[in-house]
């Protein structure tokens, strides 16, 4: 069963385009944390972004800079934050890749609760990433 | 000034790396919000992803691919939360873009508190974003 993000990008479901091309569809979300909070999702189907190509990749992080620079302008913030949740327990709630953009304002947004530890391992987790880094 | 970020670069100050190319950087965050949280940087100084080139963009696409398969493989997590702030009322600290790649465990990873509201002027909103994509 296709995701309502599918269904948008195949045009069954309407939205509100703000930016296409061949890779990349940018949107606004229908339930916005702030004005102007815009989706850009990649045309492939891929539910998180370690699943996604690399073309598809390079073409979301490009159309990030892009549409970022758009919202700003129209909405006038200054501040914003990107966010690409991957899995139910990290707050996806469609398995479709999507980055948020959200623009910051005094009174709506992104709320964020940044609960950072210590680097424990450090060098055993940093090697043991640089090994996944080959091999995936 | 330049930031940590362009010191960490420049290899003024250490970092525990996990995969570096061309454009980007990738490593280990020094207070953790989890286990193998890492961060994904461009080698182009920019503050924040709207003032970014195109070609780091897709260079920062295509690597947040590549580091999330890794961070996943070995951390045996498979959710996890992309982040990217811009301001400091957006919770940025270090003026140089960075994109944060979170695992997500039980106990720990990053916290959201997500405050939606209702999609008002959604025409009107997405117009200006439109006409500002022509134009940035």
């Amino acid at each position: 069963m296709s995701t309502i993000f599918k269904q948008i990008i195949d045009g069954d479901i309407p939205c509100h385009k703000v930016f296409e091309n061949e890779h990349v569809l940018a949107f606004l979300d229908v339930a916005p944390l702030s004005r102007g909070h815009t989706l850009v999702i990649p045309k492939e189907e891929a539910a998180t972004l370690d699943a996604l190509s690399p073309e598809s990749g390079a073409a979301l992080g490009e159309a990030l800079v892009h549409v970022a620079k758009a919202v700003c302008k129209a909405t006038g913030v200054s501040d914003y934050n990107v966010l690409q949740n991957n899995g139910a327990s990290a707050h996806q709630a469609v398995f479709h890749v999507h980055f948020h953009i959200i623009p910051k304002f005094e009174n709506s947004g992104l709320g964020i609760e940044w609960s950072s530890g210590e680097l424990n391992d450090a060098e055993e987790t940093a090697a043991s990433i640089r090994l996944a880094i080959e091999t995936v």
